[in-house]
């Protein structure tokens, strides 16, 4: 039987792997370590990166456990109890705007209910990932979603399609009328229900946060070395706007995290270093810059996409 | 007896003199102004201006009506009805570090309940003005907030010393336990009650938005010219994300507007042409920025404030 001290080992460690691995794509950067604990139970390790490639960005591990804040089982709608909240969360920020902003993170919660050692624990895995381009590279598009297709392919066919609406859904600026960016998969309260056991859920929820650094890799790769000039930034500090706009107005881990009094350092790591806005901006038509815009939109096939 | 058509005709001439005077001091920017419709009833005039000493500010008057959106009436607690919400929101960037950030807004809001001619509208205004500085001058928090008694004193004895607590816990960001800068007033459902006839709140209101462009043309003329350097504009970088984490993520008036299909672009007006984020940064030690950070706190007396 799978135990919550498996899970959050095996995080850690997925945390570590992913590190490593981002170090070494980057080629110069070190991820410089927070190590921290929350008073009532549990802490985490903020890890951040300033490279060459990657201009700012957090891996971060946290385990928090205790009596449930009333705050978290109201919003849960969840009887009082003892929880236990793990996970890992991803934000990297490149420095070229050619390669893309991405975001990952894998959780799992689970909570006993208080003075009811014989009702069964209540417990689920969420995440997702998705990728912001500043500029949309359509290949790059379909190469993330086909490979996000077969993560969920192997776990259950109902599994892609689902999430690739909850992340067209989720990650949105409804004040914009924009997606943030590509998309990918979004997932939450996968439980025992549907015949799932908490093994598969947990292999599943594996083979997402393991997909993660061999596909940023490769769009760092790919992208790293292509010449940009003040042009290319402008538009990234508008775009990187726009992605403070969506983590600080809709994220809903955001906002949990600040209104139930997280670490605010390693919740607004996601931050990029520099944001910029103006004005009622518009990109001139048939711009590279107003073909990204045309294509951050909800329900874009891009398993199947053709230019 | 005042009328609706009163209060929407000062609040447009308010917003030109506003600007007249805030180009004035700026001595090279000109407002550009988006005129702007909302097809349920009403609009807008949004001016933004780029200038020499003001980077990026906006001075906008609206007043919107129709058949109040549920929304509005759930988040007010208010029977259905007709609207009518009307006011000057303004936000201003200065260009120099030394120079604070200011904002003001003053507002009235209405509402007649649907099919009962007989009720009375509800009625109220409100508003508020405060001043955040990038480097804290005592002396003009001094001024600031003795300026700002004055304008109160004349009006009602209880008015400051409420509106100004009003004001420290308004704008403050709990996730960072700092309030936005040195504060100001804030007030709002100033009503009919407490012996205040309409005329004598809106008196008040009055000279709330009247005394903002000379306040701030006499900081910019102070300041302007203050020499600054890598180490300011750095300073400022953090700052201004500070104004936008507080302007995102606990603004009431910027949620309620992005919620409920405000116009984007006029709602964002607010946020700086440029914000930074470092993790986890800490000012030295005794430095002007250390400095500044210790004042972010509530409670202070500005008003008897010694050095």
């Amino acid at each position: 039987m799978l135990t919550k001290e498996e899970i959050t080992q095996y995080f850690q460690e997925l945390q570590d792997d992913i590190c490593r691995r981002l170090e070494a794509a980057d080629g110069k950067g070190r991820f410089h370590e927070d190590a921290w604990q929350r008073p009532e139970g549990g802490g985490g390790r903020t890890r951040i990166i300033q490279g060459r490639h990657i201009a700012k960005g957090g891996v971060n591990f946290s385990a928090v456990h205790g009596p449930m804040p009333e705050k978290i089982s109201r919003a849960l709608g969840l009887e009082p109890g003892h929880f236990l909240a793990a996970g890992v969360s991803i934000v990297l920020h490149p420095a070229n705007p050619m390669v893309p902003i991405i975001h990952m993170n894998v959780r799992y919660f689970e909570v006993q209910p208080a003075g009811r050692p014989e009702a069964g624990s209540t417990w689920w895995f969420g995440g997702g990932i998705d990728l912001t381009p500043h500029y949309i590279d359509t290949e790059d598009a379909r190469l993330f979603h086909r490979e996000l297709k077969k993560v969920c392919d192997a776990h259950s066919p109902d599994y892609y399609p689902r999430f690739k609406q909850w992340a067209d859904d989720y990650f949105y600026l409804r004040h914009r009328k924009e997606t943030r960016g590509v998309g990918g998969i979004f997932f939450d309260r996968l439980n025992g229900e549907a015949g799932f056991s908490k093994e598969e859920r947990f292999a599943f929820v594996k083979d997402v946060g393991e997909s993660f650094a061999p596909l940023y890799a490769h769009f760092l790769k790919k992208h790293r070395e292509e010449p940009f000039g003040a042009r290319e930034l402008a538009w990234q500090g508008l775009r990187r706007g726009r992605y403070v706009e969506f983590n600080l107005v809709w994220d809903k881990g955001t906002k949990f995290g600040l209104d139930t009094g997280g670490r605010t350092e390693s919740i607004l790591m996601s931050l990029p270093p520099a944001a910029h806005w103006q004005y009622d901006h518009h990109p001139e038509k048939g711009s590279p810059e107003a073909q990204t815009l045309s294509l951050l939109q909800k329900g874009i096939d891009w398993v199947n996409y053709k230019e």
